[in-house]
């Protein structure tokens, strides 16, 4: 019943601190809610309690009011900048300049506001109260405080460091623009790694399947031991020095090598986009960068799970050691596992309900369970980033063929939209954060250091593992592959959000300092250098890989080779491409075999004969790929409209069952194709005319039965398998 | 320096108690956020101060841990009523069923959850701690907290009745489900009441406009005196019986009054759409509950800051009652003002750039600056909410003409989904909060009242205002439509984030119980009444009215009659329907004239003279609307498409301006027509084959000169302007 002995008016701990922690830019602002809330509570805590003075009531309220306030600005300044961003990005395409992406003008902008906000506005005194009080020895989560007669609720921020108290020189401005790390990672990543799995090119995905696994999980794993064991000589070379003021361990050290290591090439992306940059190189970077990510993450947890068994001895233990490698192994396939689940259910709604009548429904529930795979993996205690991406992935292969074409393309556009905005996002605020982040340990041989650690790291790992790669492909990845892959180790989002994580530690706050910088230099460096790189590394620039939208353009005329041009399906362009002559693709035929990865083949007639009748509407009707002791299972997992597309082949059908090599490929895939076409016309229509409704699932199949009729007619022309041209 | 002496291990006071307030579901979750910072900083706290206690901190691990799960959990919980909602709405969209509307649905699905939550899990005890201290007298916004040497930060989270502190038996997965009530308030409705104005559809909106601000202004006006007099009546009732335990002044009975005078006739307008039932009672309903949102909302606020001079004396004061009118108006005209301005932003940005080459960008720019209106709004202490509604119309009638097709379909579909998944949110979240909420005050006399009392306010205001407005009308309002929007008062969304936002006194918490089993009770009476009330009022149904897709597929029939079919446009398609003679608008020709209010007249033709021409690429050229001695300013603001449109016409031109009535309309606006339509099959082209780089201005040009070559030769048809048919 003591008054509090220990007031600390320090400077700029706000009133309301906690909101800009809730701040959600993607979203909507919550903080303005808390700063709302509080205004209405006081307001009717007043109205409660009409013998406290007025005057007290008033105060509280005009502080809630100005809080909210400066909460919005703050939010304002983000959307100032990302509207900024958008317009310059918007002269620089317009311009075709290409030596800065967006997110390193994004970062551009973040740091200029940064440095305005650091030094530009006045450190203001905020109020606070410390009431010290030995209690035993836990701290609770709720308080509940007794302010003469009236009683408070208080809850637990977090534990600050003895030493912050009275010396943080804090600034309104700069606490609001600092947001909870925990946003970044449940609220901007998930979003980014979604449309990352949703837009995977899953032909040259799977194409070099195998390789893709190398890079992310050996890479990732070399790379992480590397820079760890590199960065812990850096550190022993500091206390050396006498540089060291705090401790740094041996986990901590891996713990950095496991958030650096995971790659984030975006710019070089975009530019290979940009640029038509090989796609296969496209495919290895891209599948490796995003697979990096979740084993990056997967990674630094199971580090920080590693706990040798004295507390105190940061040494090796072997026991500790295999709970972590189990600990990996189990957060990684439980979130895989999860992410494909929710896929696999999705398509099962999907596929079984006539929900394409309505895209809205559809989207909505689509959506939904991709949000929930990320809920159910972190309610089951595994990692909702990691499930999210396999989910993407689950949901492009299976649960996008049973979309309407309204819901692919409203699905497509709301993750794009999502990803541009998170994306964008997190780069300002890494500009913004090297100014205002009040925790920065700057330590000049650590930074060093690092970037000569990530620079051996990314090289022990890219051409030892091509080297290896290379023995079992017969289309090896070449130097200049290889250059190319060692100079495209950017570092970005991922990173970040996992250096931002946890700052509460010396060692934790130079890890972040450093991450940051490096990714700045990368992002800025590289993103530069990507298109002198690619001409100084002779990469074919300007291949005519035809996009995915392309592809609805040209699939009438894939039926003349009578293949599926489906989403995934992977080897058919290239013998389109062979068949147009176009040149540019002249070593593409030769090639498809050798590149399939056996893996890649063994899945690709697994998923083609079963998993894709019994999840889509497409592939050949399970009646004729499952054994006959399953025949009622078959008719009852086939779609009716499987069969409906078969019915005018039905007779040939048997003839064209092909096997080729290890991929079973059945000629009733053709009528696939005719839907899919039909039905992307079915989309050009509606959305000129917004007469969904008649164009329903009937016409669709009208004109499908005559899409194949026509199709019969031209059945003459050879099937051009690219399987088959090496056979 | 005392330890705190007096723990309440009061039951489930949850751990990070706070993390159910921050809720957010249609965005991501942030809880999780909360569950797993914590988690991080934990461990990391435990890193950094090693001399402390493994054990708590595994503890405290754990905790943070089982109460992130609880989260994830509770949040799958709302994600599986959203998931079973979509798909038995699908059922009952397939199978034609009416008499329920998705929102009916969705409030009983979260009802039956809520049930079973209620009664069917163990109320679990959780930990906390008092610590009453008598301090200064006012609350502190964050405390530090000295635990044995270790600091921790608290926040202030809300001041609680005394009475509560023990009482309250509270069971974790129920306080996990109850979220901070500002969520609704500041995230699910802004998507839903932006949406609302975004699909305005504008035509039936201006031609009734002084009937729609009547209803809207005056309406409501008159409905909250009438119910806050009719409720103090009853209030007073209740004390003389004895039912009344706490005070519950004038001021709580005129803010019950202007909660509940929100109505939100959504369950009527989907049926009203689905049966194409007639279309200005429509747009009268929809026009009306829209405005009436934003009536409410402003007016309860004023209603807040009406203190009499004495702090007890709650009678009338006429100084305050002027000062909450000044508020009224001015937090209205400043929102009003706020929407506006950044719809004329946005729309002048997307008009002098060409940012619509880039889709994704004009759609984040247009979702940022739609944001953007309600934090600056909020920022400059106006509401937010209402802004966005303003900026939603302005968005629609200017912007929205400037954005490329695809940027047209994204960003309706984006707010279409965003708008569904916030409204069947909060319908499920108000089915489950009739058993989770912890503070009902079920008071059957104040209830039997308050219906009593809306069904009287909303007579008092539909009747004798139908009847003043009718004087003024030639096209009368009749008897059966006054009785349809009599019919359809439903109170939903509006009322309900209006009465949670403030629960903590026992007058409030009444108002919500009350509040909410108004909205029970009108979406599922009249939701499933609607259809029967139709056909026995006599009340058109079938009235092909032609939706703003459909338009976009007839467009080219308009050509013929050379009038602007452009998004707004009012009367011209009246005239179209009499031309077809499809009958069934028979009576419309001759109606639109006197339905179009002098203030929309006047309106129109500035709008369409100089705003439009100013902001968007359509209208008149301002170099032939604007006087002389403007010249130079209007060259540089009108676009150079109007010119290019211009080109072919230009010699006739000055034939085809007319002065008809109050209204002139020039004939160059019929090459915006055909620009709109050639963007229109753009728009086909470009979803077909995803070509849209192709297919760019200097196409759409081509296809311009094309197309108004080809009407010039059809000029001959007579220029059919609804008002010149009747002058």
């Amino acid at each position: 019943m003591e008054p509090s002995d220990a007031v600390h008016p320090g400077p700029g701990r706000a009133v309301w601190a906690l909101s800009p922690r809730l701040l959600l830019l993607p979203l909507l602002p919550v903080l303005l809610g808390r700063g709302l809330r509080a205004g209405a509570a006081a307001s009717s805590s007043g109205a409660a309690a009409e013998d406290s003075s007025a005057m007290e009531e008033l105060a509280t309220e005009k502080e809630a009011e100005e809080s909210h306030r400066q909460d919005s600005v703050s939010l304002l300044t983000f959307i100032l900048l990302l509207t900024l961003t958008i317009l310059t990005i918007w002269l620089f395409k317009h311009r075709r300049v290409r030596f800065l992406h967006e997110t390193g003008l994004a970062m551009i902008y973040g740091l200029i506001v940064g440095v305005i906000l650091r030094y530009g506005t006045p450190a203001t005194s905020g109020h606070d109260k410390s009431l010290s009080c030995t209690q035993e020895d836990r701290a609770f989560s709720t308080l509940l405080v007794n302010v003469s007669g009236k009683f408070f609720e208080y809850t637990l921020k977090g534990e600050i460091s003895p030493g912050k108290i009275n010396s943080v020189e804090q600034n309104d401005m700069l606490r609001k623009v600092t947001f909870d790390p925990e946003v970044f990672f449940n609220i901007l990543l998930p979003p980014i790694i979604f449309h990352a799995g949703y837009s995977l090119k899953k032909r040259h995905f799977f194409r070099n399947l195998g390789s893709i696994l190398a890079y992310a999980f050996l890479g990732t794993a070399v790379s992480c031991f590397i820079i760890g064991n590199l960065m812990y000589g850096v550190v022993k070379l500091m206390k050396i020095v006498g540089q060291l003021s705090d401790k740094f361990y041996y986990t901590d050290c891996l713990f950095f090598g496991a958030i650096i290591s995971a790659t984030d090439p975006v710019t070089v992306l975009a530019i290979f986009n940009e640029l038509h940059a090989d796609v296969d190189l496209y495919a290895l970077l891209f599948g490796e960068s995003v697979l990096n990510d979740a084993v990056a993450i997967v990674l630094s947890s199971s580090i920080v799970a590693y706990q040798p068994a004295g507390l105190n001895t940061h040494a090796f233990d072997a026991a500790a050691f295999f709970k972590s490698v189990g600990i990996f192994l189990g957060i990684f396939s439980g979130s895989f596992t999860m992410g494909a689940v929710t896929g696999v259910v999705t398509a099962l709604v999907t596929k079984f309900t006539k929900l394409h009548c309505f895209p809205l429904l559809e989207t909505a529930l689509f959506f939904l369970m991709s949000w929930s795979t990320f809920l159910l993996a972190e309610a089951c205690g595994f990692t909702g980033v990691v499930a999210v991406l396999f989910c993407g992935i689950t949901q492009a292969h299976y649960t996008y063929n049973n979309l309407s074409v309204e819901s692919r393309s409203r699905s497509k556009q709301l993750f794009e939209v999502l990803h541009f905005l998170a994306e964008n996002f997190i780069f300002s605020y890494m500009g913004l954060a090297l100014f205002t982040f009040q925790k920065h340990v700057f330590s000049p041989i650590f930074i060093i250091g690092a970037f000569v650690a990530i620079f051996l790291g990314r090289a022990a790992h890219i051409y030892p593992l091509s080297f290896f790669l290379n023995l079992g492909r017969r289309h090896k990845i070449g130097w200049n592959f290889q250059h190319m892959m060692m100079f495209s180790g950017l570092r970005g989002a991922m990173a970040f959000a996992l250096a931002i994580r946890d700052t509460a530690s010396y060692a934790r706050q130079m890890m972040f300092t450093t991450t940051l910088l490096i990714v700045f230099f990368t992002v800025w460096v590289i993103g530069g250098g990507t298109t002198p790189m690619l001409s100084w590394l002779n990469i074919r620039v300007g291949v005519e890989e035809l996009s995915e939208e392309d592809q609805n353009e040209h699939r009438w005329q894939y039926f003349r080779v009578g293949v599926d041009p489906d989403q995934d399906p992977p080897p058919n362009n290239d013998s389109f491409q062979v068949l147009q002559g176009d040149g540019l693709d002249s070593v593409g035929g030769s090639r498809t075999k050798q590149e399939s990865a056996w893996i890649f083949r063994l899945w690709y007639s697994f998923d083609h004969n079963y998993l894709k009748p019994i999840l889509t509407h497409s592939g050949p009707p399970l009646t004729t790929t499952l054994p006959a002791w399953c025949g009622l299972l078959a008719r009852c997992l086939t779609s009716p409209q499987v069969y409906d597309n078969q019915e005018p082949l039905r007779e040939d059908d048997s003839d064209f069952i092909l096997t080729e090599g290890d991929l079973t490929l059945t000629y009733g895939d053709s009528t696939v194709t005719a839907n899919g076409s039909s039905s992307s016309y079915t989309a050009s229509t509606s959305l000129e005319g917004g007469r969904r409704v008649k164009t329903s699932s009937e016409e669709v199949l009208e004109r499908d039965l005559g899409v194949s009729d026509q199709k019969v007619s031209s059945r003459g022309t050879p099937l051009v398998f690219p399987l088959q041209e090496n056979a």
